[in-house]
């Protein structure tokens, strides 16, 4: 038990490394005052949207705090139901609160961080440049995970940790801090929406006015929408997918707690102190502390010196951290479950990790069949690039699909191992469950360093931004376009890690809402969920049917605010036509604005039904049938989300193929580069994509825990 | 059991009243020489196709026959699994060729009423033009659901019958021709894929270099690949949705009789005779003759007299059927369940039936808001046409899977609530499921009505090419467009159809697999599915991976065709500059030989995909897991073929809103209609929807179908 110092400790630990890093980006030099000048214009939209979005999530968040502790304590009623109902919604704001601190800090710096990193690549050297992207970036990595932990924890000792237990001697802590889990899902569902709508509206209306009919590239500061899109970068990937790992760590650590308390009860049936026994319900914690120490010692062994590829030096970071976590992942499954069979479960998922980094790349870089064929189809048009791109983001299901089932087999087998050695009963799945969750954990270990390399991102291309608007000389921007190119692949990265760590903590969280279930039931062991009946062949129905739903839902809000913004920039064009001379400044505030609106209005009609949805088939068809909606939904999901990021970034990198030169004429072998009808074509499959990648698959991982956490925490409801 | 005869009875007289319909069209003016020259084009391109189409198909059945025989007769063993075997692979090669045969058939008949139904229209009347091609229609729609209905019962009878039991007294013939069901998915699924392959390969380059690049109208004669357009929509919509109904009708009915084998065991212990007993096995039976009866009313209703109103006319036609069906169903539930509940369990799905044509007029008609917001959204280009269509697409899943769940739900409850009075055990649910296994009866009555509606479509399609290419006088054209739009419609709602019914059709399948799985295991009650033990969870997720791949794959072999469908017509533009100026005759055959070949080349790895992944999966993870498997497949495939389906109707009917003049400029209020750029981003969006709602749409309603054959034919081996 003495391990679990480990968990406060590192989350200490990581708030003031975070600390630190932002102290030390902030002081580096800001560059001319025409850079000053670009950031400070994205600083402020930024700034302005994250207050207004955030406080709408926050009235949304209340009153969804009120409507579930009156459920809770209405239906339930009783001194048990107040008691349940109040933990609750204590529990649900301060995930909320936590998710969104992180999120609101990490942006802080990482909107700041940008100009940093532009200043260091005019002046110093691509080694600065990166690593101060890096560092910006880990303010919010750091803080997501160390927040979500502290939180976790905090919560748990607050509300009685292990001592505090039910007439059959359960503990009931885990049961009463799913609502920080769900609060967290709740911001980050609204975060990821809000802001994907943001950055695409943006990027969409800026694309195909500013690229495609007035023929100015990218981030040309006569773009009225630039800097809509620029600040749409860091609202989307930074404060969105923040929230959405956020939630990731916070939900599976909750799971794999009430997993662990069946265990803690077989456990003190052979005999063992409680202390021996309540190793299950903290290991989770603990092996989260080692991850996190794994990715700062990550984050420090990307240093400036002697950078001449920027993948590679963030890549050798990643493997510190991936080395460092199987060795803590090692330590806590020898020293506190004392089997090795467990350890083995969790290189099932950092291997799962890495599984997802190659597939990833195979489906969105440019160097593969996948993202060649689509640039080959633009040869004939929009019509087939579009074709092609859907086709290649169908197809790419496959691989994810089949690493996520065989990770899942593997961990339930080996995890199944060490069953007999505890003393678990072999039949009831228990420790093959716990395998899995122990997979998820090794998976998610990296998520500090994974985060900061995503946030990486937008600060890199910020940072191109800046380069671009403040007019700086070429070889500034052949260093910001590295870092930005980099940037991009570190984006998909993320994604593919979230959507697979989501997949498998789905499995945890379905297995914790069982035994969740179980507990109301008075100990009972529930049998599981039979899909042939009817109604929960019905849930599952729908729950499919939600996730198609909630998708149209993000995409059509997209396509909406984009076209309010594509005429306001032909509006602005034709007012002024100093603008496209470049005499007179196009109106930014007017496009952050419409962006703005947009989303604030679109994330509301979706958010409230990814969360209503569950709650009315629960309450309906009873739990079987949430049960049945809660896991089919998540399948779709996961499919879906990976059709939607890997399509969206294929099409993205199928069009660079093409600017880069690397598509040539058939017969003539002249490149068939910028300008050309195949560029055209590339760019409307870009921009159909835009919307899949960064609005509707991000928000269909958040979508997916969020069933999780819902179902999880009114299961008390269903049954 | 006297009612039994009705099902001879009524499956001769629609091959005589189809003989009777091929006669009177066939015997029908054949228009002018010019006329004649096109259609003789068009005829031979078709069978050329359908003979190399079903000689590869009846190659691939041989080996699947033997695949399937020695599967079956090598791992049960014994003189149980021989018979299992032989009985298995002559209903599998009995069902192959009875759909093949129903397909040919029919197509021999629409590829001649094409220019009777033009000579008609240039010549006669619309109401003529309009009986000759629904006619003509009905050949196919009635021979399909005869030989269907025909093929189940000979077989049934020829393999025993109910006399034929096992050691518990169960009538095992129901499982032994499983295999037909399992021979018409076969070739139902290439006949689909390879027809919906050719169909859009042949539609998409026609459009992108004929309509787009040299600006010349649909069905130009100058267009090289006109011809293998018009060819491409018989291919599909008729031989291709034939198989796919064939299938339906013959699936349905096997499973729905396994199903009764449970309620007649039940009767029989209760003290009935045989006889009476019996009535659960043949009632399916009956239900579709009566359904057969009411379609050749349907279609004779429609009448050349008077008739101003093509789409009214042919609704007219459906209401007779319909009612008439339901007046059957009274009859049949009255007569031989002597139980009312079971009445209303019909009316169910025949209301199910009507509401899916009601919410596919809503999604695909330019007259609601779905099209329009897609047509608005091509003022913004391609891109952003495209953004709103696949929201569109997403969204329209919600409506039909409600409906689809209220009836599942509803037509539970209504047969459940008629098992005590039958005896039945009421926690088993049998009287429930049977009660669902009506509703679907009930969807299907009209199936041979809607297939003639369905293939009215190509035929009146031809009619009009065939008008076009001739060069015919302005007010034929006229009918022949009225005839087409109609056409147009029907064909999305026969769409519609085929996915509802196969929607409860599946539930029905799923009962059925689980059935046999316990009469496999002695006559011991199967549980259920519990989706919670990891195998399969994995196995449900990998069923809806397949769903995604196996559309993947279909859509990608259109792109892949149609750009050599483009190259191809560029090239003979270019090689011959008289195919323009209208003085040569451009290479009509060399387009038809590329789609034939793409076709036949491209369907053959999503189709063994489609076939070997439930085997894998049954064997690897055993009968739970491929219930799942099927289960999952079944919800992912049927919200995916909505996506495609109405996503690409809409799509179409977008571009018809702009090209009827219905868009106009917002300030000037000018019509944006064909040249503009809003016009051709939405033929862009038009184009995408082609591989969606004619190949992976429809392929996938094959493929949920096949799913459930594959795993009740293979179920043996899965136990």
């Amino acid at each position: 038990m003495e391990f679990i110092w480990i968990v406060p400790l590192s989350g200490v630990l990581a708030v003031l490394v975070a600390a630190y890093f932002a102290w030390d980006v902030l002081r580096r030099d800001v560059g001319s005052v025409a850079m000053q000048d670009v950031a400070g214009t994205i600083y402020e939209g930024a700034m302005a949207f994250l207050n207004r979005q955030y406080r709408t999530i926050y009235v949304l968040a209340i009153v969804a705090a009120i409507v579930i502790a009156g459920l809770l304590g209405f239906m339930r009623g009783g001194e048990e139901g107040l008691s349940l109902a109040w933990h609750t919604a204590v529990a649900f704001i301060f995930g909320a609160i936590a998710s969104g601190l992180a999120g609101f800090i990490g942006m802080i710096v990482a909107v700041r961080s940008n100009l940093r990193t532009a200043a260091a690549a005019a002046r110093l050297s691509l080694g600065d440049a990166l690593t101060i992207a890096l560092r910006g970036g880990a303010v919010s990595g750091l803080l997501v995970v160390a927040l979500s932990l502290l939180g976790v924890w905090g919560l748990f000792e607050l509300f009685g940790g292990i001592d505090r237990v039910d007439v059959n001697g359960t503990p009931i802590a885990p049961s009463l801090i799913v609502g920080f889990g769900f609060g967290a899902s709740f911001v980050a569902l609204f975060a990821q929406l809000g802001g994907g709508i943001y950055t695409k509206a943006a990027d969409v209306g800026a694309d195909l006015v500013g690229k495609v009919e007035a023929g100015i590239p990218e981030d040309d500061p006569r773009n009225p929408a630039v800097i809509a899109d620029l600040v749409g970068d860091n609202v989307g990937d930074c404060a969105g997918r923040g929230a959405d790992l956020f939630e990731s760590t916070a939900a599976e650590n909750i799971g794999a707690m009430i997993l662990g308390v069946a265990l803690f009860t077989a456990t003190l049936a052979r005999g063992a102190t409680i202390a021996e026994a309540a190793v299950w319900i903290f290991f989770p914690l603990v092996v989260r502390a080692f991850g996190l120490i794994a990715s700062i010692a990550g984050v420090f062994a990307v240093r400036p010196g002697g950078v001449s590829n920027a993948q590679r030096a963030l890549d050798a970071g990643y493997w510190v951290t991936a080395i460092l976590s199987a060795i803590g992942m090692f330590v806590a499954t020898q020293f506190m479950l004392g089997n090795l069979w467990f350890f083995w479960c969790g290189v099932v998922g950092i291997l799962t990790s890495v599984a997802f980094v190659y597939i990833t790349q195979y489906y969105t870089s440019g160097t593969w069949r996948p993202v060649q064929e689509i640039a080959n189809a633009s040869r004939t048009g929009p019509a087939t690039n579009i074709i092609a791109g859907f086709a290649i983001g169908l197809e790419n299901t496959a691989l994810p699909a089949i690493t996520i089932a065989l990770a899942l087999l593997a961990s339930f087998y080996l995890g199944a191992q060490a069953g007999p050695a505890l003393g678990v009963p072999v039949g009831s799945g228990a420790a093959g469950i716990y395998g899995t969750a122990i997979a998820t954990m090794g998976m998610l270990m990296s998520a500090g360093y994974i985060l900061a390399m995503d946030t990486f991102g937008p600060i890199t291309d910020n940072a191109g931004g800046i380069v671009e608007m403040s007019d700086q000389p070429e070889d500034v921007r052949h260093i910001t376009d590295a870092l930005d190119s980099v940037g991009n692949t570190t984006k998909a990265l993320t994604k593919g890690y979230a959507i697979g760590s989501a997949a498998l903590a789905a499995f945890l969280l379905f297995s914790a809402f069982l035994d969740e279930v179980g507990i109301i039931l008075g100990g009972r062991a529930v049998e599981g969920v039979n899909i042939a009946k009817v109604e929960v062949f019905v849930g599952g129905f729908l729950g499919a049917m939600l996730v198609f739903l909630f998708s149209g839902f993000a995409i059509r809000a997209v396509g909406k605010a984009a076209g309010d913004m594509i005429d306001e920039v032909r509006r602005q064009f034709k007012a002024d036509p100093g603008i496209m001379a470049g005499t007179s400044r196009p109106n930014y505030r007017q496009c952050v604005d419409i962006s703005t609106r947009a989303a604030l209005r679109e994330m509301v009609l979706p958010g409230v039904l990814a969360v209503a949805a569950p709650i009315l088939v629960g309450l309906i068809l009873r739990w079987e049938a949430a049960a049945a909606f809660l896991m089919v939904g998540t399948m779709t999901g996961i499919l879906l989300a990976t059709v939607f990021n890997n399509g969206g970034g294929a099409w993205d990198n199928a069009k660079k193929f093409i600017e880069s030169g690397q598509l040539r004429d058939i017969k003539t072998g002249d490149v068939l580069g910028k300008g050309t009808p195949e560029h055209a074509a590339a760019v409307v499959g870009d921009t159909v994509g835009d919307p899949f990648k960064d609005t509707a698959g991000p928000s269909l991982h958040v979508l997916i825990k969020l069933l999780s956490t819902v179902t999880l925490v009114l299961a008390p409801l269903f049954v």
